[in-house]
C-alpha cells in the first residue's frame, strides 16, 4: 500500500475542517491505524494536525522508514514527546488552547505525560478522525478488492484442505498457511481495549456454539482459557458445519468473510437457516443506499429471522449481539453498525461487513458473510466467493 | 492452563498486601492478561479486589465460560459497569476512597466512565500488578516449559522447511502452520499502547537489518507499509543469515526463542558475531544470580560486544536498543529488563528472554535468544533447542 501524497493531504485537511468545526486548535495523533490513515506508514511517531497550517510529524522510531516526501507534514526527528512544543514554536504553530487525541484509545498514564507537555484542554477527537475514516476514498476500496481477492483465493482452496478427521485447529494452520502465502500481513486491528483477536474464528461443530467475550455473533472455545475465543479442539466429522468467518489482509485494509463447509452433507434445518441468512444478505444488499440507517437494516435482518422461526438464534444464543454489519477498513470495528438503534445514515464510500448468523448451541453455526461497498446506487460487493454451503467429498 | 483455585487465591492475597501497603482500598482489574492472571481465564468481566475481604467478579459476557467454583471471588453477572457499586454495597464492601485501576492501559475515555460510577480518587495500580506476575510460582514456570517444549519442536523442523529461492513469508506460512498444528494458540500479548505483534520476525538477509517501530534490536521490513514490521518479501538464497525470532505459547504463558539457519553456508564474520552472541548468552547465563541487576547483566553484555569490535552492532544499528533481555511471561515485556539503568535486583522465579544480537545493515541479524528461569543458584534454561547457526543441504 503506498497511499499518494495528494491522497494523504486532503486527509488531514479534512480533519482540520472537522478541527476548525468542532473547537479544536489542533489535534496530536498517535495510535497506529490513525497514523496509517494519515501518513500512510505506521512508526513510533506523533502528528500534530494545526486546525490551520501545515502538519509536523515527530519520528522517535524509524527515521529509516520514512520518507519525507510522501508525508504530509514536516518530519522531525525527535525521542522524547517533550520536545513537541519547541518543534511547534519552530514552525510558529501556537500551543493549541484545546488540543484533540484519540482518547478512545490512549491509555491514561500517556495521557497524563501528554497532559504535562502541553497547556491545552485536551478533549476526544477520535469521534471527527473516526467520521473520516468511515468513507473511503475510491483508493480505499481498491484496497479492499485487493485484500478480498486474496480471501477469495484463500477460501477457494478450503475444499481442498478439509479433511475428516482433523481437528479444527489443523484446519485453521492449513488456512493460515494459504493465507499466509497468498500475502495475508496477519495482524487484524480491532480498535479499542482488549479487543484481542486472531484471524477470525474458524469453528466446527459445537465450537460454532460457543460464545466469548468478543462482542460477535462467534465466539469460539480457543485452545486455553488464557485465550479463549477462535478455533478449538474439536475434530471434525461428517455433516460439521464447519463456518470459516476469517478477516483478510494485505495492504493495510481489512475484509471481513465467512463461508460454511460441510464434509458429505449438512442436515436440513441448518441448509434452511444458512439459506434464511443468505436471503437476509441479500435482502440487505437490496435495501441499502445511501440515506437508509443501520438500524432499518438490522430491525429488516431480525424481521426475516423471526419471520423464519430463528429469531433466538440470530446472531448469537442467549449472548446475541445487536447487530448485523459493521463497518471495516484498516480496522474491524470501523463505523457505521448495522445495529439497532443506529440511526447514521449510510453515505457512499462506506464499507461494510454484512454478516447473518444463526447459531445451534451443540450443532454450530451457519450463515454468511461478505464486505461491501456503498455506492450511490447500493451496495457493490467486494468477496465474491459462492455464498452457499459447500459440501466436501464424504 | 487451568490454575488451580488455590493458587488463584494466593495471587488475590499478595495484591490486596500490596494494596495495603501502598494505601489503596481496592483494585478494578480490567485487561485481559491481569485477568488471566487472577481469575485463570479471561472474559469480558471486572474484578473488584478489595484491601480486605472476598472480591468480586462482575461479568458482561459470557457468564457460561466461567466456573463460580474457580474462581477466587464471587461471580455476578452484570451488563454495565454502573451496577458495580450496588454489588459492592450487597456485599458490604465500602466505596473505596483510593482505587487502583491499570491506568498504563487503560484509555481515557474508559477510565472517565469509572471515574463517574466510583466517587473514589484513582490511582495506577499496574505497577503492583506487573510486580506480582513479575516473578513465577513454579506451576507458572511449569506452564512455560510446555510452551517452550512446542518451540522446541517447531524449531526442529525448520531445517526442513527451509528451502532457497523461496520467499521469506513463504517460509513464515510454513513456520507458523507447524506451531498451529503444535498447539501455538495464535495471539501474543503485548502490554502497551501501539504495540503491535504478530508472532515475531522472520527475517533473510537484508531483512535482518530493517529496524522498525517496535522497540527490538529486530524490525523486519513486513509486507506493507500499513504493518511494517516482521516478515517481508525476501527471496531466500545460499549464505543468507535466516533469523527465526518467534515467541511460543500454547497456554497463555509465552517464550521467546532465536535461532539462525543458513542454506550451504554463512560467511566467517557471521558466524564469529553468532558466536559472541552466544558466549553473551552464556556469561549472562553464569552470572544471573538472585540480587544481580539488569544493568549489570547489561553491562557485562555490552562490555564483550564492545571487545569484540561489534559494539556498533549489538541489539541494533543506529536504531540500537538498550537492553539486552526482558521479562515474559502471560505477556512479552514482563519486568524485569535486562537493560541499562535496569536496578531491580533479580529474583528466584523470574522468568528472562536473553536475546544478544548484532545487525549487520544490507547483509542481515545473527545472534541468539532463549527463555530462563530464575531459580536460586542461577538461570534454568526453558527452551533448549541448539544455539549455533543451523547450517541446511545447499
Amino acid at each position: 500500500m503506498v497511499t499518494c501524497l495528494h491522497g494523504l493531504l486532503s486527509r488531514v485537511a479534512a480533519l482540520q475542517e472537522l478541527l476548525c468545526r468542532d473547537g479544536m486548535d489542533g489535534a496530536l495523533i498517535l495510535q497506529s491505524a490513525d497514523l496509517v490513515y494519515f501518513c500512510g506508514t505506521y512508526q513510533d511517531a506523533r502528528l500534530y494536525v494545526p486546525a490551520r497550517g501545515r502538519a509536523v510529524l515527530t519520528v522517535r522510531r524509524s527515521m529509516g522508514r520514512i520518507d519525507p516526501s510522501r508525508v504530509p507534514a514536516d518530519v522531525v526527528p525527535l525521542s522524547k514527546p517533550a520536545g513537541i512544543p519547541d518543534v511547534l514554536a519552530a514552525r510558529g504553530l501556537k500551543m493549541p488552547a484545546v488540543l484533540g487525541m484519540e482518547l478512545d484509545v490512549l491509555p491514561v498514564a500517556l495521557f497524563r505525560r501528554y497532559e504535562k507537555i502541553f497547556t491545552s484542554r485536551i478533549v476526544d477527537c477520535s469521534p471527527q478522525i473516526r467520521t473520516l475514516r468511515m468513507v473511503k476514498s475510491t483508493a480505499e476500496i481498491n484496497l479492499m478488492k485487493e485484500s478480498a481477492a486474496m480471501m477469495d483465493g484463500v477460501y477457494a482452496r478450503i475444499p481442498d484442505l478439509l479433511q475428516e478427521g482433523m481437528s479444527e485447529y489443523e484446519l485453521a494452520a492449513a488456512v493460515e498457511a494459504a493465507a499466509r502465502r497468498a500475502g495475508h500481513t496477519g495482524l487484524i486491528r480491532v480498535r479499542g481495549f482488549n479487543q484481542e483477536f486472531f484471524y477470525g474464528c474458524l469453528l466446527a461443530g459445537p465450537s460454532g456454539g460457543v460464545s466469548s467475550y468478543f462482542d460477535s455473533p462467534l465466539g469460539g472455545p480457543g485452545l486455553t482459557p488464557a485465550f479463549p475465543f477462535g478455533v478449538g479442539r474439536h475434530v471434525i466429522a461428517a455433516g460439521d458445519p464447519v463456518m470459516v468467518d476469517y478477516v483478510g489482509v494485505v495492504n493495510g485494509y481489512q475484509v471481513d468473510m465467512t463461508r460454511v463447509f460441510a464434509i458429505g452433507s449438512l442436515s436440513g434445518d441448518l441448509l434452511a437457516a444458512h439459506r434464511t441468512a443468505v436471503a437476509i444478505q441479500d435482502a440487505i444488499a437490496a435495501a441499502a443506499r445511501p440515506g437508509v440507517t443501520g438500524d432499518e437494516l438490522y430491525g429488516l435482518a431480525l424481521d426475516m429471522a423471526v419471520k423464519a422461526g430463528l429469531g433466538g438464534h440470530f446472531m448469537g444464543y442467549g449472548d446475541q449481539v445487536k447487530f448485523v454489519g459493521h463497518g471495516i477498513g484498516l480496522e474491524l470495528n470501523e463505523w457505521p453498525v448495522l445495529g439497532r438503534g443506529m440511526k447514521e445514515p449510510l453515505q457512499a464510500g462506506m464499507t461494510l461487513a454484512v454478516e447473518p448468523k444463526f447459531i445451534f448451541p451443540g450443532r454450530g453455526a451457519v450463515g454468511v458473510e461478505n464486505t461491501f461497498a456503498v455506492t450511490p446506487d447500493g451496495l457493490e460487493r467486494l468477496t465474491s466467493y459462492p455464498d452457499d454451503v459447500v459440501i466436501v467429498g464424504g
